[in-house]
């Protein structure tokens, strides 16, 4: 069925298959078909591999559609979509365009991943620009803590901060089943003066309940905040909101490496052996593998972004989640939430 | 003797002592004053306690500088700086000026030191905006990485952030003893092309060695790199360099706490005794009470910002930090490594 703005609803979507593109991410092929297999063969849901025939090893069962090139992790985004019309990326996106595939995941090229999305699926109406949302884990709490825009726009007005934070919430709403998700903004400080212009803007449109009616808004936060179970989604700027979302990543990896390092050390082995099964529901708790990925809002239709060191669990998670939003009804819930802009971008 | 543009040299500065801020901070007075005693007990270096007499308790042998006002943490830092024309800080920050105190240090509220060195030491010659530097404990590496602007400024220009590499070398030539300090910009991506116009404009005006011909500049850097040793000055605006520190901070602070809520249960305490030794040596590097605070650096003076929750530990070291720049020349290193501006901002 074609699209062009006639958007599937989520009971529409029920028997297409989620398309995975089997060529991205730094353990492809072999990890993104050992979990794209293992989904096919422990649920319900319909997976269909994007990429090189030939090059994906063993698909089993699986349904493929054939894509002669591929996008690798440095090639640049925009150049990239434009010239290999036949990669897997591009090919993915196409299959949910056309209504052949309910939702796509990849754990390739970040840029490139939005791009084809953007490109082939298209902005949903009245949406400035798409945005990244990414979940940070929060063991103390009962679900993550949404962080948008992660990376896709480095430079923002407060009116797309205004709507990250309508998509932010439909989001939070969709996949964790928050009944009214806390919104915050990301700045230096809570009072309302603290930031840039575009924090005091967007501050002021938000309090001024910009946002509809719907939204919670409940001030700023700090970056020491995203822990503390104070908000449920945490919007800032792409260049902001990746550099805290990689300051996360990077300080949590160092520390858990320096830990493991010590936890190898042959003199405390006992005392590690007593440890282990008190660490592993943290370690499990806080490893992005098991969030299900990022997630691009904004588009028309269902695009998760998976950590480019993606294994096969990291995976099936993400599939999971991509086939569970695409039925919930995410997409429509996203352009819902949107107040449409006054002046398109 | 009077300062006004005439810099003493650090050999002037013998004998002078280093002013603290007795009221400033979550445990002023009472951990403020013990770290001063200990400093003026256990080495050469004289102290000045600066605050209410009468309400700083035990203050021993210590001179100290009656200051009747006090600013708290949440006051507003330059209604603050300009009424109590009398507070601890303002005084602290005069007793430099006048050369009656070789530099200045104080856990309080950060906005009103910055405030008071600025307004009472001056900038200096040339320079656009003071920043501050912040050491970020590196276990893995020789010494801290240099964060700067971490706070002071949320707006800034390319000719501002070229300044700051300009400082934030010198800041670690003098403070780690660094050859050649290598510098790097924060972005959200190796190549030039990343980031925003202000991240591209500083990479560009830093390539073509507008930092000048001392200034070792080493390209982009990302938020996963702070631990990584890859560079010793990372450069950018105090918006992101705040949320980028506070994210380090909270997170370190968030997995800290639940190992320590995991070690201190019943069931595993003798594997808990048997980690200690190994763990505390981590714990020890990490701490920021032990990297010896934040530097204002651009001002004519030394000005050590300590973290709001500095116990004595935390005070003796920004003591002993303070008067060791102080001598060794910090504010004529960072006179002289900036390239004046064109235009006064």
């Amino acid at each position: 069925m074609a699209r062009g703005g006639a958007r599937l609803t989520g009971e529409e979507f029920a028997g297409l298959p989620v398309a995975v593109d089997a060529m991205g991410g730094d353990q492809a092929p072999d990890q993104i078909v050992a979990g794209a297999r293992r989904v096919a063969a422990e649920t319900d849901i319909r997976v269909t591999l994007v990429g090189r025939p030939g090059e994906m090893g063993d698909t089993g069962d699986l349904a493929c559609i054939p894509a002669s090139e591929v996008i690798g992790m440095d090639d640049d985004p925009g150049q990239a979509v434009r010239r290999k019309k036949d990669s897997s990326l591009v090919r993915a996106a196409e299959a949910v365009r056309d209504g052949r595939a309910m939702a796509m995941v990849s754990a390739g090229n970040t840029g490139a991943t939005m791009a084809s999305a953007l490109l082939r699926m298209g902005r949903l109406p009245g949406v400035l620009r798409p945005a990244i949302a990414t979940p940070i884990p929060n063991p103390g709490g009962p679900w993550p803590t949404v962080l948008l825009d992660s990376g896709a726009n480095a430079e923002c007005s407060a009116a797309m901060l205004v709507q990250f934070a309508q998509m932010g919430a439909a989001f939070a709403q969709k996949r964790y089943g928050i009944d009214r998700p806390r919104v915050a903004l990301l700045s230096i400080g809570e009072e309302k003066s603290k930031g840039t212009p575009l924090e005091k803007e967007t501050h002021a449109l938000l309090e001024a309940g910009d946002g509809g009616e719907g939204l919670t808004f409940v001030g700023n936060v700090e970056g020491r905040d995203f822990f503390d179970g104070k908000t449920d989604v945490i919007v800032t700027d792409g260049f902001t909101g990746n550099v805290a979302l990689k300051t996360l990543e990077g300080s949590m990896r160092f520390l858990i490496g320096a830990l493991t390092d010590i936890l190898g050390r042959p003199d405390v082995r006992h005392a590690a052996d007593a440890l282990t099964p008190h660490l592993l529901p943290l370690a499990h708790a806080l490893d992005p593998e098991n969030t299900g990925g990022a997630m691009l809002l904004g588009v028309d239709g269902v695009c998760v972004i998976s950590h480019g060191s993606s294994s096969a669990v990291a995976i099936v998670n993400a599939i999971t989640v991509a086939h569970d939003l695409a039925v919930g009804g995410l997409v429509g819930a996203v352009a819902d939430a949107v107040t449409p802009a006054a002046t398109p971008a």
